[in-house]
């Protein structure tokens, strides 16, 4: 198995570029992919009035996307290139406001396995001058075959 | 305190009507207000193409937006009215791919507190003939001071 | 398939009773099988102050113990007689102090699936008089060959 | 506040003693306090077949009854002398087969809070020879008044 953060071939980060453009909620939120390594992507999404809650900060639902995102790229990046992601559970603790210019979500498997891989996930909110962490959780994601 | 699924004052409803439509997200994603109902609210969000995964079903950030706030609005109706909530954590599972022409997420609180309200989330994907069970999960919220 | 909460024939609660026996932690704690059915059992644990946490109520891990008992065994239910079942995780909102003369955990499967099934936990404070519900949760289980 | 894994006082170190001492279920299932600093307190469980589920390993409920506790002992070191502390709800993944001659678990303050601190859960299975990581979690605690 790779170790978690090694290099990946141009074929994987391919699979997983073209998933990620395929996603209309991440083309719709805005959100790209800022790193793909072995088990850990990592995901940019940029402030916008779109991404909101009721006080203005980025909503947790947009933290959420990103969150979710992140980690299952994370545990395709080890998944065989036949194979595709689906998320089984996450849970996630919003422990600061989400605020920020950008947020930053990471996927990082904690566990890989041949059906069921498990991520951390932890999002921070960034600007020029400071680094938040806005969110972390866990998730749960089962390898599948790709719909027919 | 309120049954769960009582009607609400009018001054409650537009509450949540107007703090609904200041959460850009929502908008952004194209989610209404179904039904608000004392400890009981309802989302609703059709089917776009800017809320896919993948595999084209809605994707787990679209379902947890809509689950995530059903509970936070659930929850505030049973607040004091100078009162806002936050998020403290959610959980969901995934439970069936999220097909359907549209989504429908509940809110329902288990457990009001002073501090700290216990939401039960509930996303259906729903189309003329059938209605799915998508996805199940719980949510922790807290009231707070609205920000200055 | 069953329907949740229908009866089960003598050879599924046979092998349900014979694995809850063999788990050395219910006896230890003192829980037993209070109701078995086609995806929800029942536990009870009564009160005893080897339960208890620094308050002197039921601890937190006395309740996780038997919820997530009680949901392992309402999926095992409706699994093939050669089949085992592991928990792969579950969540567990404490909702009120653990006071009791019996705790009673309830599992009860809301997505049954080949390879993983979903259930929701629930448990209940009991006394002659008052029934409180101290937690409720979420519990996904995986279906497996037994260890050889 | 303390840096997370400080050296604490005495005082603080003999109040979370005091409290593992009261917690029944703790000496009912043999469990110790292996380290005890600012924000991070480490739990030992040496294997007894009182501790098992019913494939022999450690039971979910052993794994996260110390989990807990540990968590909830990571969290009090950072509290006022004058608060308690109680569980508001934790989420484990069972990530390994819960092996070993003691399960070693570990609760890390992630956010510390006036009212709400979030930490991180690790469990480990270790032998002689190996260490295997068997369960992670995440946990939400509140900090609150001693009952009278």
């Amino acid at each position: 198995m790779h170790q978690i953060g090694a290099e990946l071939d141009a074929d994987t980060i391919e699979r997983v570029r073209h998933s990620m453009a395929s996603q209309g909620l991440m083309t719709h939120l805005g959100a790209t992919l800022a790193d793909i390594r072995a088990g850990l992507v990592t995901l940019r999404l940029p402030f916008r009035p779109e991404l909101t809650q009721h006080h203005g900060f980025f909503h947790a639902g947009s933290t959420a996307a990103i969150a979710d995102t992140a980690g299952g790229y994370a545990g395709m990046t080890l998944f065989a290139a036949d194979k595709s992601v689906l998320t089984v559970e996450f849970k996630l603790n919003l422990i600061s406001p989400g605020r920020g210019d950008w947020l930053e979500a990471t996927g990082r498997v904690i566990k890989p396995g041949r059906t069921l891989t498990i991520c951390q996930l932890d999002v921070w909110g960034v600007t020029s001058t400071a680094r938040t962490h806005v969110a972390t959780g866990m998730q749960t994601l089962i390898s599948v075959a790709p719909p027919a």
